[in-house]
């Protein structure tokens, strides 16, 4: 859709009057649901008390709340969101230019504090919680370390202990990732650990592994079950992450709506889901209700095609086989995705609200080359100036694509997507990109068989 | 002073239509100007024909106006500001509660971009009148690498070759600064190289040195100056870089005015003096015309401490002896600053604004050592959310000493001071302070010797 108003600034900021007071939950606005947890020992759905044993009392019933449409955020959550919302909404002008477009492009910039992401959204929430109900720690996992950052910076502040297994392999290539953690308070721990039972026995299986993420989740749930007034907590996926992360399409919504926007194609990377479900919601809470025709489009990576390539079918959230059976998009909690830079887009799943959307017909997926994605990344970050995160690049690299189809077709459309964060610790990346050495990997279709043989023959 | 309104958000944006259209240059408001640059084959003033060969025209005529108030900012700078400013004046309301005083405390971050300090706002204006001159190429030298990468991300903006020279041991120890760089298209060469004859001579005679910032400079200059239609460019200590960098206390002061505060006291770390100068630069010029009573602090490491225990005396501003003599505080050209985490606050001498102004009493300097630095860092960190650069720490710690001395003394000040950037590159030192094998160093009166003694005996 045309804006009203061609004067439209490179960025704007929202008040602190105008930023949202409340979360927005699609679910309230999904006719059809998706289906429930499955409790993997006893094959029913799983209850509010199947659940609190992992995670916090007021997660769960947000977690389980498919209802409400609007959830007030606490005003202790909106005293942190303040330090670091609103996120800008940018015009791209200078990309724009250089693509010679028709198209009018934005671009909403999560990555403007110190955990360089949008995880920060929820991990606030989630520590608030967890403070609130008179807990004093909790343990999480990481990989590439944004979501790991973002809840010591959380926890910091909430005066709440903290231990964050990282995967082996990641806390030794990065270790000022590692680092950054342990400045904010951190108790950060290689996986496989000696911490555990599940990483004992890991290790004396392989004691030279390079760890996994499944194997640090299930550390990371032993020692929460474990311990006193101690839960895990997960950055990803579930529906009370999307239900926090809808701040970021809330705050577009309301900027876009300033200049009488209404996008036209929205655009996002999606790993587990979080980032895509939060920008999208509003938008797509809207498009169920009529009141738009925006499509959306998910971005993911050709090397872990989890919408593009697999299966709809109930499966566990970790290579563990611990957590409840999740009716999702998987490859197949099997599926071993290959070393990609795009680390926080390497998960064998997807979100259970993203999948039933998808499945639904709402949302298109779209996948994508490592190559092509750095291409755009360099576009990008010599016109707009932003070095992205790879994860992001996945969705710099749709936004051009749409907009040169545009100028291809000669329409003028309205394309928003969401930068989800910065590329600060991935310059090894950038450097290899280069230097021509980033090679591209493409799953044939039997590299994918043993994936989908590990899926549960659970049917509903 | 106490504002008009209690209810001041957490951050303040001006909108495009608030933000300056003119730099502001404060040697027009003061009554006695600095001392001139002396030719230092011939001792007589440089004219502006001396400095051609070395800079582009259009800073040249800036660094030697000391008579015009205002100084348009082209459009052409204006469109790349606003891709990466307002940069945010932020309350400090979560540091202050910590603290528990009654002091109001702001900073202006300018971290919030890719370069991740203040050093983007001069890169621009340099790079963009280069572009206009006709010339093709720049040369500079960079130590830290704040000055580089903002330098290298102008530059691929407006598609202008740049070669960097990084001192040798800093590229080796941050290749990830180098990557950055090369990444927005510069070529970085480590410094000493073979490349240019100064850096040819000082390998013949130490082939395995680690190469320093004074020498660095020189191989820019001497690249610059042979090559066809390329410049040299610097990123502190001269009035021009100053000038650029007003943008910052311009910024503060139209959105502190909002609220009807004038600050009681500003605050910055000075290294070459360009960040502090252009904080200070507005509110200085409302003092020297009686319109306010600011305090002005200038924080420096103790280690370096060109201000608090250097001379006001003509020197070289390089270790290579090439430039011109300038009229400044400093420690000598021959004094070697220690290693110290805090790169951008390495330096012998200061800029001659600030020289001038500290010297006419119109701004208090203070030194502080590493650890109490790094323990305000971290005060600040678990508080307000921010990572901040070691060489920004020092401004921190001036402010919360303030800011617990109107606790002490029961009053209640208004603090002002400047957060330059951001601390990713800089993990190694946070984790070297939480570790405790940090270490402070304070030269002796007899450590100082050596530098005083590599001062030339001009007199005025």
């Amino acid at each position: 859709m045309k804006s009203k108003n061609t004067k439209i600034p490179v960025k704007t900021y929202l008040s602190e009057k105008e930023m949202p007071t409340s979360w927005y939950n699609v679910r309230a606005d999904m006719k059809e649901k998706h289906p429930p947890f499955i409790h993997p020992g006893e094959l029913r759905p799983c209850t509010a008390e199947d659940l609190y044993p992992v995670f916090c009392k007021e997660l769960v019933s947000q977690e389980l709340n498919q209802t409400d449409k609007l959830i007030p955020i606490p005003d202790g959550i909106l005293d942190f969101y303040k330090m670091f919302r609103p996120s800008p909404l940018i015009r791209a002008y200078s990309l724009e230019k250089y693509l010679d477009t028709p198209a009018e492009i934005y671009y909403k910039f999560e990555g403007n504090n110190t955990s360089g992401s949008h995880k920060l959204n929820s991990a606030v929430a989630q520590v608030f919680y967890a403070k609130q109900e008179g807990l004093t720690s909790l343990t999480t996992e990481t990989g590439a370390g944004q979501w790991g950052t973002a809840l010591s910076m959380a926890c910091a502040y909430y005066d709440m202990d903290l231990t964050v297994f990282m995967v082996k392999v990641s806390s030794e290539q990065k270790p000022y990732r590692k680092a950054v953690m342990e400045t904010y308070g951190a108790k950060v721990i290689p996986s496989p650990s000696s911490t555990t039972a599940s990483g004992r026995s890991i290790l004396a299986s392989d004691p030279t592994t390079n760890g996994s993420l499944g194997c640090a989740i299930s550390e990371a749930i032993e020692l929460a079950v474990t311990r006193d007034k101690c839960r895990y907590v997960l950055g990803s996926v579930l529906d009370h992450v999307i239900l926090h992360q809808s701040v970021i399409g809330l705050e577009s919504k309301i900027a876009l709506e300033k200049y009488g926007i209404v996008p036209d194609i929205i655009i996002g990377c999606a790993g587990g889901g979080s980032n895509f479900g939060g920008l999208i919601s509003p938008f797509m809470g809207d498009k169920l209700n009529s009141k738009n025709s925006t499509r959306f489009i998910a971005i993911e990576p050709a090397s872990c095609p989890s919408m593009t390539r697999g299966k709809y079918a109930y499966d566990f959230g970790d290579t563990g086989r611990t957590t409840p059976l999740i009716k999702m998009y998987t490859l197949g909690c099997g599926f071993m995705p290959a070393a990609n830079h795009a680390g926080g887009l390497r998960y064998h799943g997807m979100s259970p609200i993203i999948s039933k959307l998808y499945h639904d017909g709402h949302i298109e997926a779209r996948s994508y080359i490592q190559t092509d994605v750095f291409e755009a990344a360099k576009s990008f970050l010599r016109t707009e100036g932003i070095l992205p995160a790879p994860e992001s690049a996945h969705a710099i690299k749709g936004a051009i694509d749409e907009a040169l189809a545009c100028k291809a077709n000669g329409t003028k459309k309205t394309i928003l997507f969401g930068l989800t964060g910065t590329g600060y610790f991935d310059l090894a990346a950038y450097a290899s990109y280069d230097a021509s050495t980033m090679t591209d990997y493409v799953p044939t279709d039997e590299d994918l068989i043993p994936g989908f043989a590990s899926l549960i023959p659970f049917k509903e």
